[in-house]
C-alpha cells in the first residue's frame, strides 16, 4: 500500500491549483451572482487538458487514470464547484463519444470538445423517471439511415449554451437492454430548450429541460451498438460520482481553508475563536471527515482504475461518504463565521448551496445506499 | 400539566393561518428573489394586531403571552420565514417601546408602530462584537439634553427601510451595566446605512449596517434608566429566541407538508414514494423530532411567560434544539424531493437557506450551549 | 397549556424519589452483579401502590393516570432502571386483569397482583415472531370449559420467578384477530421454563423462555372476548412504550445528575472539568434532549390519558425519541467519566447497559417508525 | 497511490485470521463470562510472532511495519478484542524494552516476552491523572546504583498477571521532560496490585492498580536516558492508537458479517429481514462507515512508518475515527439483532461492551480532538 501521490500527481495537482486560484476564484463569486456560465474560461481550461483527462491518447486526451483525474478536480473545486462539475460532466461526454462512437463520429466531435471549442451536455435523466434511470421513456426510432428521437430530458448541465448532446434514449424494449446512446449536434432541428431553470447553487452552469421532436439523428452517431447505452451510463455514473465526490472534497477543504484562517484572527471575548475548545473540536471533527472522505474517493478511483469488480461498489460509498461529509463541513463552517457565513460578501453561504446538489445528483444518496446494500446483501461468501 | 390550545389559541392560530395563506405564502418565493420587503403586506398585519402580540393592552397591544405568541407566529412562519421573522423583530422593538419609555416618547413611537405606519429595527449587534453583546463599543454621550450617539452596528435587519430604531449604546463603563437603550427616529441627522447586504436567504428583509455620526437624540428618549440597557436586550433576547425556534417549527411544518404530499403522490420504480421504506423511516424521524422541537419552544415561552427562575436556560434550550431541527427537517425535506428540491420553481430550497440562518441569528447555537451549561453546572444542588 | 405538576404530582414524585433512594439506589449494583430478582422490594413497592398505579381505585389500584404514573415510574427508575422497568410490566399485567377479567378471575388474581405477593409476567412475544406480534403461534383450544394452550414464549420478563402470566394466544384464524389474552396461574402443569438468559443488562429481572404444553386454562380465565387479545395488547403497548420512555428518561437523568457532581469536582490539567468548553457543550446538548425527551413522554402520556385518537402514534414517537436519547446521554456520561466509566465501581456502564434494551423492547424503535411513518403518509388530510 | 495488500500482507492476514477462528473466536464467549485471562493461547500467539510484530528482527521480532501490524491485529480482533487488545499492548512493551533498554536488560526481558513466557504491562495512567499523562506523580529517586520508585497507577491491563513492566516515573522536574521509563520484574519487592477491577468488558484481560512503595530498581533497567520516558511514551501512543483503532475495525468487521448473515437468514412479516429497504440503507451506512475507518487506520500506519511529519495528527484522527464507527457499528448490529443482540447467548452485547472502552483508552476521544485542532490551528501555512 502507498499513500502518498506520486511526483507527476504532485505536478498536475500545482497546475490544476494554479488555474484554479488564478482563473476561478477571483470569479466565482460574480458568476453565482450573474448566473454567467464562463465558456471562455472552460476553453482555457480545455488548452491545459482538464476537458479530457481520462480520455485515452491515442483520441487526444490526457489519458489519466480516474484517480489522476480526482487529484486535479479536487484543484480546481476549491477555485469553483459549479464550473468545475460542469468540466467533470464534460469530461465524461467526451469520453464516451472518444471511446464508444465509430471513427467518422469521433472525429467531428472529440477534437472540438478536447479543446472546449464545443462544450457537452449529459442528457440522461427525465421529468419522470428521477433515480429510476432504466425506466427512460426518451425513444429512437430506426428509419433507414437515421434515427427519430422524441421525448424530453430534465435537468440538463449546459443545456441551451452547449453544442454537443450525449442522449441516452430507447431503442429497443423496455428495461435497460432497450437503451442506447447517442451524440448529437445540440442545434439540431427539433430540439428545443426550456426556459433556464433558476435553482439554488451551480449557478455558473445553466440547467434547462430539453424536447425531442422528431430530431432526425444520423446512424452513425449511435455509440456502440443498440442496447448498449445503459452499460455505458453506468460506466459513466461510476466515474460521474467519484467526480462529483472529488467536487464535494474540493469545496470542502477550502471552506475549512477559510475557517482555518478566520478561527486564528477573528476574536470574540477578547480571544481568538481558535482559542475556544468547543470550535477547536467542531474544526478537528471536520477535518478528520474530510480527510476520511478523500480517501474514500481515491480508494473508489482505484478500484474503478484496476478494474475492481466491486467498483461500483466502492464508487457508490465514495459518493454516499464524501457528499454528505462535504456538506457537513461546508455547513459547520459557515456557523463558524456566524452572520459573515450567511452574507454574500463571504463565499461561504456559495459553498453550502453548491454542495448541497451533490446528495442529490448522479443518483441520489438514497440510490448509492440501495446499490451498497444490495452488494453487501447478495447470497454470496464474498464480503467487502 | 395541559398539553392542548385552548379554544382562544385555537382561534388565533386560525386567523394567523388564514393571513398567512392568503397574503405571504402566494408571494414569499417572489419577494425573495426580487428582495422586497413587503411594507404594505406587514401594515395588513399590524391591523389584526400582528405587529403588538405580547405588547399590554394599556398600551394599544393585543396582550397576549409569549406562548400565544408563539402559536401565531409558527402559523405566520408557514406563510413566509422571512417575513414572520421580521415581524417578530417588530414586535420586540414595539413591546421594548411601550414597555420601557416615557408617556412622551410612547405616545411619540407606540401607535405608529402598532399599526405598522412605521416600522422598527432593533439595532444591537456591532461589527466586532457578534456574540459578545456585552462589548458593545457605540457611545451615548449626555450633552445638556440630549445624547450624542457615535459608533456602527452590524446586521440590522429593517434598516434603511424602517422608521423607528431601538439602539444599545454605552452610556457608562466597559461591561453589561455601562449599556443604555434609545429609541430613534431612523431618518435622523447623522445616521447612515450601509449597502443592502446581499444574502442567502431572509431576502424579504433589508439587512444594513448603521453608521452613527454624532447623532442627537433627545434624552427622554432612553428606555427606563441609564445602564438598564443590557437588561432590556437580555430580556428581549429571551423572547427573540423563543420567537426565531417558533419561525423554524413553523417554517419546517411547512416544509414536512410539502413532503408528504409529495411523498403520496410521486411514483420511483412504479410505486408512490410513500411506500419505500426508508423514506418512510426518515419522515418518521422528522416528524418526531419536530413536534419534540415544537414542545421546547411552547415549554420556554410557558417558563417565560411564568416568571420561571429558569427561563432563560429555557429559552437558550428551545432556540437550540428548536433551530437546529427546523434546518434538519428543511434539510430533508429537500433532499425527498431530489432534483426538485434544489430548484426555485419550488420552496423547498427557500426555506432551507430561511431557517439556517436561525442558528446564527439571535445568539448563535454556539452561545445558547454556553448559556446552557453555565445554569447546569453552576456550583447549587438545584438541577433543572 | 400548562407545563408544571400539580400538588398531587409533586408529592406522588416525592414519594417515589423516596422510595427510590432509600430501596433501590443503594442496592442497584448489587442485584446487577449478582443477577437477583428483588422480590421482597417489589412487595414493599406494592404497599405504597406502585404495582397498581393506573389500575382503576374500584380495582384496587390507585386509579392514578399515565402521566402522573409516568412521574412516578421516572423517580423510581432514578433508583434503579430495571427493577423500575419490572415494575411498568407488572402494573401493565395488574391492570389488563383488572380491567379485562370477570369478576370470578379479577377476585383470584388482583388482591395478589396489587400487593405484590403475586408477580405477574406479560407474554406476547415469541422466538419466531419478534416484532410482528400478530403473527403468533402459541394456541389456545377450547375444549369443554378450558382452553388447551400450546406453544412457546420468548424473552419473557420475570418469568420462572413470578406466580401469574398474561398469554396472548390464537384461537382463532391467522392475523390480529384471532388472538385471545388469558391469565395463568403460573406454576401450572404443562408450563415449563427455559433457562435464565444471561444477558447485558436488565439484571435484576429474570428472563427466560417459557413453553406451553397442553396447558389446561379454565375458560373464564380468559380477559375479555375470544379475539380481543391483540386490542389488549395493542393498548398494552401503548401505555408500556410510555414506561419504557420514562425509565429511559429517569436513568438518564440519573446519570445526568452524576456528570454534572463530576464535571465540578474532578480536575484535568489543573483545572475542574466543568471549565472546558467542549465538555459544556456536550452536557448542554444532553440536557437539552433530555429535557425534550421528558416533554415527548408526557405529551404521549396525556395524549393517551385523553383518548386522543393519534395517541398510539404520539406513544410510539415517544417511546423512539426518550429511548435513543436516554441512551445517547448515559452513552455521553460514561465517556465523560472515562476510564472510570467503564469500570463496575461507579454505575455509569451499568446505566449503560440498562437503557440499551430500551430501543429494543415493546417494540423496536425500527417499528415505532413505521407506526409513525404509516399514519403520517396515510391518505387523509389531517396532519400531526 | 496503492491501496491494494501486497502478497506478503496477504499472507500474513490469513494467518492471523486461521489462528482468530482457531484459537480465539471459539473461547471469548467464555473468557469474556469467566474473566479469564487466556495465558496459553498467548504463548500460542508468541510461538507465531503475535506479541513482537515491529520489534526489530535483530532483536527478535518480526521487523513488520505499522502497516502490516495493523492488518494483522484486525484480523486477530476478529476472533477476540480484549485478547488481541492485551497483545497490542504487550506488543507495544516489547518494542520499547528492545528499542530503548541497554543490551544487558533486553537480554534479560526480550527473549521472554518474545514468546509471551513473559508478559509485559504498561504502566502511565495514574489515579489522578487520566488524560494529563504530563502531570504524573509517580516517582523514581536515583540512590546510588538503584531507583527508588514510590507512587500509584491506575486502570493497568494485565497488572496482577504479568511479569514484566514497564513504568513511566518522574525522575526530574514537574512537566514532560522530567520523565523516565524503566522496565520492571512485576513481583519486585514494594509492588503491591489492587483488586481485579471488574469492569464492563474487556474481560479476558485482568485490570488492577498498581502501587510502589520503595521499590529498588537497578539503575540499568531504565529505557534511554533520564529524561526520555514521555517521549517514548508519546511514541508508544501514536502506535497504540493505530492498535486499539485496528482493534475496532475488527471487532465491527466481525459484528458486521453476523449482522449480513442474519439479515439474509431471519425473517419478520414473512420476508427476509434483508428484504427491508431501511434496514438496507443501515447496513449501507455501517459498511461505506467502516471501509472509511479502515482506510483512515491504514493512512495513519503509514504516515508513522513512513516518518510523517504530521504522523501524531493522523494517529490521533484514526483512532478517534475508527473508534467511534466501531461502536457506531457494533450498536447498529446490536440493534439490528434486536432481542437476540441483548443476549450473551449471541456474541453481539460482547463487542459492544468490548469496543466501547477503545473511545477512552489511549487518551479519549475528546484529547484526539485537542490534539487534532492544536495542529489544524497552529499559525503556520502548511495545512493538512
Amino acid at each position: 500500500m502507498d499513500f502518498e501521490l506520486n511526483e507527476d500527481q504532485r505536478a498536475f495537482a500545482d497546475t490544476a491549483q494554479q488555474f484554479a486560484m488564478d482563473n476561478l476564484l477571483p470569479n466565482a463569486s460574480r458568476w453565482d451572482a450573474d448566473c454567467h456560465f464562463p465558456k471562455e474560461i472552460l476553453k482555457q481550461a480545455g488548452e491545459l487538458g482538464f476537458l479530457s483527462l481520462y480520455t485515452r491518447e491515442e483520441q487526444g486526451g490526457l489519458g489519466l487514470s480516474r484517480l489522476d483525474s480526482s487529484i486535479i478536480f479536487e484543484q480546481l473545486a476549491m477555485g469553483c464547484t459549479s464550473t468545475t462539475a460542469f468540466m467533470t460532466i464534460h469530461n465524461m461526454v467526451t469520453w464516451m463519444v472518444a471511446s464508444f462512437a465509430n471513427d467518422e463520429t469521433r472525429e467531428q466531435f472529440v477534437p472540438k470538445l478536447l479543446t472546449g471549442e464545443w462544450l457537452g451536455s449529459y442528457c440522461l435523466t427525465e421529468p419522470e423517471a428521477g433515480s429510476d434511470a432504466a425506466s427512460l421513456k426518451t425513444t429512437a426510432v430506426k428509419q433507414g439511415d437515421n434515427y427519430i428521437l422524441n421525448g424530453s430530458k430534465a435537468f440538463i448541465s449546459g443545456a441551451g449554451d452547449t453544442e454537443a448532446l450525449v442522449v441516452m434514449a430507447r431503442t429497443g424494449d423496455s428495461g435497460a437492454k432497450g437503451i442506447s446512446a447517442f451524440v448529437l449536434d445540440a442545434t439540431g432541428e427539433g430540439i428545443s430548450y426550456g426556459r433556464k431553470e433558476p435553482k439554488m447553487g451551480w449557478n455558473s452552469q445553466p440547467t434547462r429541460a430539453i424536447t425531442f421532436d422528431n430530431v432526425v439523428v444520423p446512424a452513425r452517431q449511435i455509440l456502440g451498438q443498440e442496447g448498449e447505452g445503459f452499460t455505458f451510463a453506468m460506466k459513466g455514473l461510476d466515474g460521474g460520482r467519484i467526480n462529483i465526490a472529488t467536487c464535494s472534497v474540493g469545496t470542502a477543504q477550502h471552506a475549512l481553508n477559510l475557517a482555518i484562517q478566520y478561527l486564528r484572527e477573528r476574536k470574540q471575548f477578547g480571544k481568538p475563536l481558535a482559542s475556544f475548545q468547543a470550535l477547536q473540536f467542531n474544526v478537528a471533527d471536520l477535518v478528520t471527515e474530510l480527510v476520511a472522505a478523500r480517501q474514500m474517493v481515491r480508494l473508489a478511483a482505484f478500484k474503478l482504475d484496476h478494474g475492481h469488480e466491486d467498483a461500483t461498489t466502492y464508487c457508490a460509498m465514495a459518493k454516499r461518504f464524501a457528499t454528505d461529509v462535504g456538506f457537513k463541513v461546508c455547513d459547520g463552517v459557515l456557523q463558524l463565521f456566524g452572520g459573515y457565513g450567511y452574507i454574500k460578501e463571504y463565499s461561504l453561504e456559495r459553498h453550502f448551496r453548491d454542495v448541497r446538489v451533490h446528495q442529490i445528483l448522479e443518483g441520489t444518496n438514497e440510490i448509492m445506499r440501495l446499490i451498497i446494500a444490495r452488494r453487501v446483501l447478495r447470497d454470496d461468501d464474498s464480503i467487502l
